[in-house]
């Protein structure tokens, strides 16, 4: 029993410090993350900390990974059950847009804040962000085009564009709401979805 | 003779400085700028670099400010004389893809990625940035509202979503160009702003 708790106890553990490094890089970014800071805010040792991952950059990993999951569960569970096309891009507007509009993160989208942070810079963590992002795009280019046989996209529909702009409008809530204080960054992000989709909304 | 050659030598140099600080941060964030790093990249001491601003918060500040100015020049001013309303946001749309298609820093939009790095960090920076912000804000949603009474949008428009999708659309091009490699996210994102724009494209 002794065994199996203090496993237990070492995933909780691993579980708590990546919260923490996700909130923490939410706000400074991945890279202004540090085993010391972390350390603090958790009342651990940095021994403590670093023992679960080895290095900074596996912390690194090992929280974008974190986030990625949240994402995933809160954005994708909603929706995967949903008939595919147009039915699901819809339930997935909601699912995002509700997760959009109520940040896991005190930084706001951890993805998209990523994205701008390492989209420039080579290397394991863009790797890892890129082959997130890469599997959402395909979800999102797969949905859009069962919409276009189901008919519920006109035929000269660019499925790439339609992913691009769900995503562009998904990445821009956060510093919108953040920077101007806007409330309603959410509502517009979903709005101009359904529009990009052919469905405009008539909200005045 | 020479107090004039060396104010235009110092505004030179000055000019160098901020060029050089505005790609460094593009790639790595306003927040990793050192003055270190950046007299080195230029061939200068620190203090030299330093004596032109003061501190780093000043040389950050500046750094934004150049690079707010070149936005301006390129993506505001080729638009700015075209009939205000419809024709401009379709001007703005030209220059402002133009421009993010063939990045004027390293890093790619400077602006899109600050507002991501400082969305949670309050203080001087994102005030500074949110003035640059609001102001362009401003600027679409005044085009968005003359088209409305012009009668080329729909009266039930909502203008700050119109200006809203712009933005995020606009956003998304570095980051998508940088960790997909797409070399289409430019043109994707001006056919989803003329979709907004209730002008759809028929690429195909």
């Amino acid at each position: 029993m002794t065994g199996r708790r203090s496993v237990a106890e070492a995933s909780n553990t691993r579980q708590n410090i990546l919260s923490c490094a996700a909130d923490m890089a939410s706000v400074e970014g991945l890279e202004g993350l540090t085993v010391g800071r972390l350390a603090t805010a958790l009342g651990m040792s940095k021994a403590g900390v670093i023992g679960h991952f080895g290095n900074k950059l596996e912390l690194q990993l090992a929280t974008l990974d974190f986030a990625a999951e949240v994402f995933r569960r809160e954005v994708w569970q909603p929706a995967q059950h949903v008939s595919a096309g147009m039915p699901r891009l819809f339930a997935i507007c909601d699912s995002w847009m509700a997760y959009a509009g109520r940040p896991a993160f005190p930084g706001g989208c951890f993805i998209a804040a990523a994205s701008h942070e390492f989209d420039s810079r080579p290397g394991p963590v863009r790797d890892a962000l890129a082959a997130h992002m890469r599997q959402w795009h395909a979800q999102l280019v797969a949905d859009a085009s069962i919409a276009v046989e189901a008919g519920d996209l006109p035929t000269s529909t660019d499925v790439e564009q339609i992913a691009f702009g769900l995503e562009a409008l998904a990445a821009r809530v956060s510093p919108t709401r953040q920077i101007y204080g806007d409330e309603r960054a959410a509502e517009h992000a979903k709005d101009s979805m359904l529009s990009l989709l052919g469905q405009p909304t008539a909200r005045t």
